[in-house]
């Protein structure tokens, strides 16, 4: 029997070494021969991509405050609709692993606990949109928050309408990971995010052993 | 007392003559000395005229085949919740009428009855983004089936993604309209179509008596 291809989604908040960990697990699965796709949220597919330009960029920002709290969910819904149907459920059904940058539990994390929406109206929209698609495991990058922030403003981007919210923001966002963490033991992996890449990425490859072939 | 400031919406399938129609209404009250705000969807809004544009061109169609349909029920409530939050609300707040060429109806009749998403699963996205905000009147604009496409086809337009589908697509809306109509008959107005725009005017004036000051 083929062992079943599985999906792991990184969270956590802006800085936390997401992208790098992601190629990096990838990089672990395809050298034990397995098909491996890495994709990010918002975004994966190009309707995904040109709804991820108007979330980080709302149009005419400065004069209406850009998106209202529901609007934004919304898009963020239906950004993740086109990302699972068109990539993500085709990659698995092939017998890919699929890593996804992001995936539902930012939507919750973001726009339900710290933008006070509710977890069951996020829930509810991804119950709509995608079925509900649940990762396989969600990998929890958690550390020292002013580390964080210094690793962030290093790289030197200049932030987007989501990253430039207060700090107050980023430490509900943290909180709110956390909960959903605590809440689904077996379904998250909470990682300190703290230390050398090389380092960070054994404790994924810990918290991933159990679902390899 | 000042009277309320009202919110009429025009539905119907596509040639119907609802802009005109529109127009024409928003002509009569004005003069009347009525405040009004003629608006469209989906668009009227920066932002929802950005979501308008993806919905009716979707990036990549030929590759995708488009948007799934519940991608796109996401995006028409996306752009309505910015409809209603940046431009309706205010304009009503403030006294004005409002005249919507489309609105909720079309999501319901399109999406919920023709494209078998169901009823309830677009009135929750719409409670969701905008409150579940109603119009004050609907005019339901039907006619003639085949005189509405030959006046579609003098316009001389090239059909966009939604006008493209099957005719048996757009008698499955035509049916969903009268549907939604006649299970709320104090809500919605019937309005025959078929005539001179005059004619189909006086019976929209009719159709709307009772709600001017």
């Amino acid at each position: 029997m083929i062992a079943p291809a599985r999906f792991i989604a990184f969270e956590g908040g802006e800085g936390a070494g997401k992208s790098t960990q992601a190629r990096m697990l990838a990089d672990a699965l395809r050298a034990r021969g397995l098909g491996v796709i890495v994709t990010r949220e918002p975004g994966g597919t190009p309707g995904a991509e040109v709804i991820r330009a108007l979330l980080l960029n709302p149009p005419q920002a400065a004069q209406t405050g850009g998106w209202t709290a529901e609007a934004e969910a919304l898009l963020f819904a239906a950004a993740r609709a086109d990302h699972v149907a068109q990539l993500i459920r085709p990659a698995l059904a092939r017998g890919d692993w699929v890593i996804c940058d992001r995936f539902i539990d930012s939507s919750r994390a973001y726009q339900g606990g710290a933008g006070h929406l509710g977890d069951q109206a996020i829930t509810d929209l991804h119950l709509f949109g995608s079925g509900g698609l649940r990762p396989d495991r969600v990998i929890l990058l958690e550390g020292d928050e002013a580390a964080l922030t210094q690793r962030l403003a290093a790289r030197g981007e200049a932030a987007d309408a989501i990253e430039a919210r207060s700090a107050a923001y980023h430490r509900a966002v943290a909180q709110s990971f956390a909960d959903l963490a605590d809440a689904d033991p077996s379904g998250f992996a909470r990682i300190d995010a703290v230390g050398s890449t090389a380092a960070v990425h054994q404790r994924i490859m810990r918290a991933i052993a159990d679902l390899l072939p």
